[in-house]
């Protein structure tokens, strides 16, 4: 496995230089509903920085109690594609994460027939008969941060607090393939990783010149699993730094902060996500911090977290991390 | 589903009179390494508090480099059964941790061939060749309340925090069924749940008069998932209240603390393991909290924990749960 | 692995002696609800013949439209167990299926909520209300060997041909364990497999001294994956021959006939039954028939069989096979 | 569900006018290695026959002992795609199978690294090293239509009987995705069912203007679940005819003779296969044969047939059937 991902974000983007901002504003008009290598809707240098916006998942549409799904165009609109100047396959994208803002005054949660965790699927289909279609919608309060769960068979409420991310962040697939925008798998995608937040960057295998990132699908907050389908979604403000890591290449799309190194398994069922996140990890540390990979093995017994992202999608994600405190230095 | 569990732990604990302590000390030549009903070795009444101490997972016949796990007996040696009187099938049995402590200067950790999430195993099995049989042993500072990891294959090595809890505790199963010590499921077991630490309450089915409590298999501290599939295995000296919820019946193991409620699924595959936590979940809170099936479905999506326990005994274990903050009063 | 099965069951049961009938009659007052380690109800030796008769799966209690199944004391009622003089643990149990006849002029089908491929159960758990019970009676024409589907919803009624076979079969499981009836795994048990009929030999670890075979759940006949919970039901009338090879272990159950070897995977989920019965196939073909392991990999690629048992009980069952006319002469 | 599939496949291509045959000749130049909306290579009418050729999954690039498989280009390379005239979305494309004959004097089977249903793969990854590459030719006898089996690791040598069939037949996905070769799904694709051979009639989902027909992948033989990776792989001469039947739509691929009715179950894990493939054929029953779901669930648990094609490609597949026999006269 040649992975070698010497340069950790935190060195990536001191290094580089103060890069231009680049202006791009989406609407209803310009998004897409694949990942696919189609022309760019602007072009970036490694160290440029990104200042855009995305629709949320229903395009923006559902607004009040009586809208239902089936006024929804298509989901998940996706901002993009963005061109990065020099990226080819084999490199790493990076993108960091610098500032994401609730575009809206509610947030909207759905419950979708067909779609859930805890219901008949199109994938895990049964012969019962699908839930009722329901919308919640939830005022978002900015002073404090906060969106307000209003329970719809009773009078019961409740404040939860905001952690805005990408639900959809990702780069155009490997081998000519178009994936739609609520699939996640090694291309990134609709990962549902609130990972994909303030602090933090992401890595994405570069499979297409120009790698071709696309975003979306903000979420306001989103539990662990989201299991009846739907986050607050919400539109997003976002803000991105680009870079790019030539010449060394990842299997899988990978998380990192100051704090923790994080490796993404996107597909299904969960017993593989979490082999796949898991052997990347064991692979990582022992490629870039030099730990044998039988003491990666025993060391993540003791530490690794897990964090089950979703397990709604056409795939299921789950993120395997380790703190860095638990780590030997990094290599160079 | 008849599910009404409407004492909290707080109340549960707060109305019980003052109970007896009884103290037990196990070893080697009274163990137990299955989950039935067999004579217990000692009976208490509901409030009494049970003062006991644990072998570790190998029996404690590891102790210095040369060491094999072909010394191991039996594994998981459990201490007990406790008989607690007057619980009857279709009771709760109530176990409070009031203290866990490290009862040994080092821990074991022990990679298996066969076992592991990142191997072949007996019920994921392959053609390759086994990985190598491994053991890593970690000094422990009581002082500090750390473990140090020490790597085989270098020098490095890094300490590690002590959050120690029981990796086996639970009842005789129902049926007539007699479970293996390694097997986690509907009696609780081998849950390798660091739920089952001080401050938690965790709840069983009663399924046979007296309900039979098994404890064992201490760990001091394991990351998510335990993938390499030990923790640092430590025997324990422990401390905990029983208590029963008279003619309320549960399906499967449920943890409570002053903050959160939580529910185990214990199968296989992981996917439904998540079904099992989440069903139970939103049962708990529908019957005790009022919400309605569908409002705590969606709450739950914007706001639930997972907890990936383990994906390396026979079943597998995931623990899904909400903070109170989130939830409404509860009823009664 | 150690696995030698040198002996085929044609050489098996043809050095034996002719030996000793045994007959027993099994009524509702003696079956068995766990397979475990418990007082047999006779003994025989290696190459006795065996005549008995087991109870249908809901103890012969459902027998007319109006019957629910709320009237069932317990499920998969068994016959047995049977002490095989000379059985040790890690020996072979042989049991060569010599006759087989449907005891009763009617069979059952049930669908009982909760249970079944295509909707939530207790392991793989939704939020949909459960589907109604519902019961099937098909009438027995033993002249023609046929039995008749009458739709409950419609005047449509056809014939379907009968093939007998044992619902459950297996021996006391290994570690002290008991288990319910309704859960196939190692030990055998409610395999569920059309193999455990006339003609065939199926193998089990020995893991108690004597073996304890037990049977039950006679069904008439099964469609793949018993998809709805039941096949059509019945009680029976045995003749099996037992037979022992001593000193050869195997991990899982085994049919063999004249034409093919056969393996058992019984776990959960299909992926991993899929896994143990290849490798275990691999395993068998590479000891005892000679070809390496990758050769015999490719060639079951080539001309494998999977029978797809049943994906409803605790665990799932799936058979591979190979027909013996694709494999080099048995070594020996 | 509005799946309604009242015309037969015997009444299908009965009713249309005698076709015309159109040839199309494919070579390395001009196939694809994915589906997806693109140029079509030939334009068809419903009732037309086309002739055309495969090339084999290698690209007909392995020929003697010493080839490696870093000598293919892409894998599954695909004839196509074939535009039906008056096809659109909504609309199912009927394709019946003719004549497909072995277009080489061998066969080659082949084990590569990451892929098979006993090893680690990419979506099953371990930490075990890859098993070795391997490759096996199998000389193919057209008189007596069979191909022989040469162990690498001994002298044994068998003749295997020929069943050729498309291990690819799909067309052009849903929602502007584009699918690489060797995945199946929703559209078909790399099924490697030995369903898609001579006497049966395939069915897909039309999802672009066109249908846009694909074929590739011929497999000379292949067993259940083609668990090393490979089938006995081949370039076939192929004759299909093309029909349409407009304003009909179905979810997933079906397969349909004068004896049986088949629906496809194709993606991950193994459990949500055969959940598609039933529901799908429980659905099928009900709006074509009149049978209430519950009846046809019961009537599927006495006669169905399941054949576990692949558990190999990024999506596994079932298929699910009955014999027309079990079922009430088709309605209309």
């Amino acid at each position: 496995m040649p992975i070698l991902l010497i340069l950790s974000a935190a060195n990536l983007f001191a290094q580089s230089a103060p890069g231009n901002v680049v202006k791009y504003h989406a609407t209803i008009n310009d998004v897409k509903y694949v990942y696919a290598s189609v022309p760019p809707v602007a072009r970036l240098k490694p160290g440029d920085i990104l200042d855009t916006n995305t629709l949320d998942c229903f395009g923006n549409v559902i607004k009040k109690p009586g809208d239902t799904l089936s006024m929804v165009k298509g989901d998940n609109p996706l901002t993009g594609p963005f061109y990065i100047e020099g990226a080819e396959p084999g490199d790493t994208l990076a993108v960091k994460i610098l500032d994401l803002e609730v575009d809206a005054d509610q947030g909207v949660g759905a419950f979708a027939p067909g779609f859930g965790a805890l219901n008949e699927t199109n994938y895990t289909p049964m012969l019962h008969s699908p839930l009722p279609e329901k919308i919640w919608f939830y005022p978002v309060d900015h002073a404090s941060n906060t969106a307000t769960f209003q329970a719809l068979d009773s009078k019961f409420s409740v404040k939860i607090p905001l952690h805005p991310f990408f639900g959809c962040i990702g780069v155009a697939p490997s081998a000519g393939e178009a994936r739609s925008s609520i699939v996640p798998a090694e291309f990134g995608g609709n990962m549902d990783s609130p990972e994909a937040s303030v602090g933090n960057t992401v890595y994405f295998p570069v499979n297409v010149p120009g790698g071709l990132l696309y975003m979306g699908d903000g979420h306001a907050v989103m539990g662990d699993g989201e299991v009846a389908g739907t986050a607050i979604e919400v539109p997003l403000r976002a803000r991105v730094q680009l870079n790019l890591i030539k010449g060394q290449k990842i299997n899988w799309p990978r998380f990192e902060n100051d704090n923790a190194i994080m490796a993404v398994g996107a597909y299904r069922p969960l017993d593989d996500c979490m082999r796949i996140a898991f052997t990347e990890l064991v692979a990582w540390i022992h490629q870039d911090y030099g730990l044998s990979e039988l003491d990666a093995y025993e060391l993540l017994s003791q530490v690794a977290k897990i964090h089950l992202n979703e397990m709604v999608d056409p795939n299921y994600v789950v993120v395997a991390s380790i703190e860095k405190k638990f780590l030997p230095p990094k290599k160079n």
